[in-house]
């Protein structure tokens, strides 16, 4: 087991698989460029080739090659992932999964189905409509299922459905030496064995890749109802979600921005909202539950001091309020036009949310960088966009220092470095002092399962 | 790497812990019958001794001194499971974990709480009652909560709230060789390095000790109803429950039990209710969504073809009638008094129970068997009490024959061979049906986390 790769032996593998592949293995600088930087801040590490796969058996065959001449293999879905997941260190192969796009069941009476990796969710929401059913997992970037399973992806409708740890049902994954194997089942739960299913979940890559995965669908509500609470600070709006969660209401967004990002929003969007702590909320449930909940909740959100509560009273309303939300990072970057940042991530007890951005926010203000904040307050989670200028070493310096700073910060908080952008090589630092002697054990099931180190090699940890 | 145990060597290991465990070590034979049996049909296979421990830190010197010594080592909660589990197969030290019954913090505003893994499901739900808050996880067992997350736990409420394989945030485990790792952490999502909580959630003791649990809770519905509702068969029944589910109602708990089992009923409890397929049903919510799914959901049953629905008007009408579901087993075991039994525990997909239990239904009737069933139904899975006499050879090969054409049918459908009680042993013959060559990835995992294989040897898997 090492860590060093003979570059040399890529070229016997492109040899190797050239005569099955052809046209579907790519060389190009701009292929091997493109599949090696994703929505990064980390720079572009380019694989060697890109293998175009449109089947298990041809994943299969792929890894026991570059299993046998020990060449790594990085899966890639869409390129959406921000932490550097795809970024071929090592060299190696690029496995392009997104030909594998095939939608292979939809069961509406048992509410799953079962799709090939390189299906997007919003390809498959599309297939879906005619059956009332959804996909509830909603992240920003337009991503496939597989990659947002290698990731344990999660989104605005996570406090509601859940994340992909709770919505894949059962996976079939090429192990790195070409065997195919099956995971989980259609049965809504089971005690049988180990729970395999939930070790590929989030695994990024480093132990097998995910071809076809099951996953559960859910029933589109017969209402919902949008709104938008603003509030004097963060502890009042906080405090509001910590109420709503314990009493139970039918929140199926509820979505977080700090004075900084309504600011950034007011301008991007001409929005003429309050610039402070502002909540979107989205109840979801019948017409007697909604207008209910939609009571509560107001009751609750003035209760705790809130200085303006705005339902949106027809669809085109609620649409805009979405759009607005949507837009957040780009009107977070065009607080400084040009600069992409980088973006934060940690997840807390959601209680632990106000001390937890108060104190980071000042540690912000001492550097003088600005970093607007969004974020899926009912999981605790949420990202600073750190706008610095990469030119610059002092911003560079402090931007990666508050990113660290957080990250132990809320660690102290019992919460996690990473809520939904996985780990990568962003995150590979922060590992140890989250996971402690669990690391060793993830390492051992790392060469358990790929013992010549193939699969995504350098990501989570090094061995 | 061996499955033989050489049983001389548990005597060292008894003489290196004495000095310290003193009279917490049992080796009378009273205490080794009663740890190497639980409630399973199978025979007792008592371990070689008993160690009461007390803390993580004294399950770590137990694992450590076993592991040197390649002695079994069986982890033991309540003794309430009910394939084997806690059968010393091979010897070794039963681990009594009942003592370690503390629960170390509840947190009200973020619904979690941390707990010794000997607290019991019921002692939990006492302490919480002043915080309006509750674990759901309700099961027949009187269980711990460490033996619950060993066998992935669920129950009656596991339509609504999860399974322990959704509940359990983070575990401490002692590994075998002593190690003692945190997995999970506070936080309600993480995509932060591989899922060690779902890898030892329903491993049985295989992989390590479960210590202390982090769990997440549920907040107290304002309103609960419960009605009962008969059906002519059991696809009017089953199709009310797919349109429940479809719509979203809020149903807490939906149980199935055929005619055979409301006959048992009516004989044991004398509660005169037609014996047909029949429904369970709780729904949650407040002032308005109850009334309103009520009426939903009898509007699908009468739909669907209900005999009768009945409400339950009063809070003790509906304590009876969940009262008699509770007793189903004891009804169960009634029709053939002085008979134990044994139950099956597949679970499919919701929308396949008709044809899979009309199809084993039949299969029954020729032996000439009976076999009441009762089920969780919103999850797909149902249990039939194979009533047998294990003094009769015929009859013990046509249930235990029955067993296995079950899982195979289950099987066939997408589901599983156990929906809830775990594998142990008597399900261990159906694992490679199956999971295919999954089942050599959870033994490289195994082989991983504890290349000595003393952690409950020859449960779920041989090697």
């Amino acid at each position: 087991m090492t860590e060093t790769f003979t570059a040399s032996r890529a070229p016997e593998v492109i040899a190797a698989l050239r005569p099955q592949f052809g046209g579907r293995l790519l060389v190009s600088r701009a292929a091997r460029e493109q599949h090696g930087s994703g929505e990064s801040w980390l720079p572009a590490a380019p694989p060697d080739a890109v293998v175009m796969v449109r089947s298990s058996d041809e994943v299969a065959q792929v890894l026991a090659t570059c299993n046998a001449h020990r060449v790594p293999v990085i899966p890639f879905g869409a390129g959406s992932s921000i932490e550097g997941q795809i970024h071929a260190i090592n060299g190696g192969i690029s496995l392009d999964l997104s030909g594998m796009d095939r939608i292979l069941a939809i069961d509406a009476a048992d509410m799953d189905c079962r799709v090939e990796c390189g299906v997007t969710r919003q390809r498959l929401n599309e297939e879906l409509r005619a059956t009332g059913l959804f996909f509830p997992v909603d992240l920003g970037a337009h991503a496939t299922l597989g990659g947002m399973a290698a990731t344990r992806a999660s989104g605005t409708t996570t406090v509601r459905h859940g994340s992909m740890r709770d919505l894949v049902m059962g996976l079939t994954v090429v192990l790195p030496d070409g065997r195919i194997v099956k995971t989980g089942s259609r049965a809504r739960k089971s005690a049988s064995g180990y729970d395999l299913t939930h070790l590929f979940v989030g695994s990024e890559g480093t132990l097998g890749v995910i071809t076809e995965l099951t996953l559960r669908l859910q029933g589109q509500p017969a209402l919902r109802q949008s709104l938008l609470a603003s509030f004097p600070d963060l502890e009042s709006a906080t405090e509001t979600v910590v109420a709503a969660l314990q009493t139970g209401l039918a929140l199926n967004r509820i979505e977080l921005a700090d004075a900084l990002q309504m600011t950034a929003i007011n301008r991007y969007s001409h929005a003429g909202l309050p610039e402070t702590p502002t909540l979107w909320v989205e109840l979801a449930g019948n017409e007697v539950s909604v207008p209910h909940d939609l009571s509560l909740f107001e009751q609750l959100a003035q209760g705790a001091g809130a200085i303006r509560v705005q339902r949106a009273e027809t669809a085109e309303a609620a649409n805009r309020l979405w759009r607005i939300r949507h837009d957040a990072l780009y009107a977070a970057r065009a607080l400084r036009p040009g600069i992409k940042g980088i973006s934060t991530d940690v997840c807390v007890p959601v209680s632990r949310l106000p001390d937890c951005i108060g104190r980071i926010q000042r540690e912000i203000a001492a550097t003088g960088l600005k970093a607007p904040l969004i974020g899926h307050v009912g999981d605790g989670n949420f990202h600073l966009v750190l706008l610095f200028d990469p030119a610059d070493a002092g911003e560079t310096a402090a931007a990666r220092r508050i990113n660290g700073v957080l990250v132990e910060l809320a660690l102290s908080m019992g919460g996690t470095a990473t809520g939904e952008h996985g780990v990568g090589l962003g995150k590979k630092a922060y590992m140890a002092a989250e996971h402690g002697p669990a690391l060793d054990l993830m390492r051992a099931i790392k060469r358990a399962v790929d013992p010549e180190n193939i699969m995504n090699p350098g990501k989570i940890f090094d061995l």
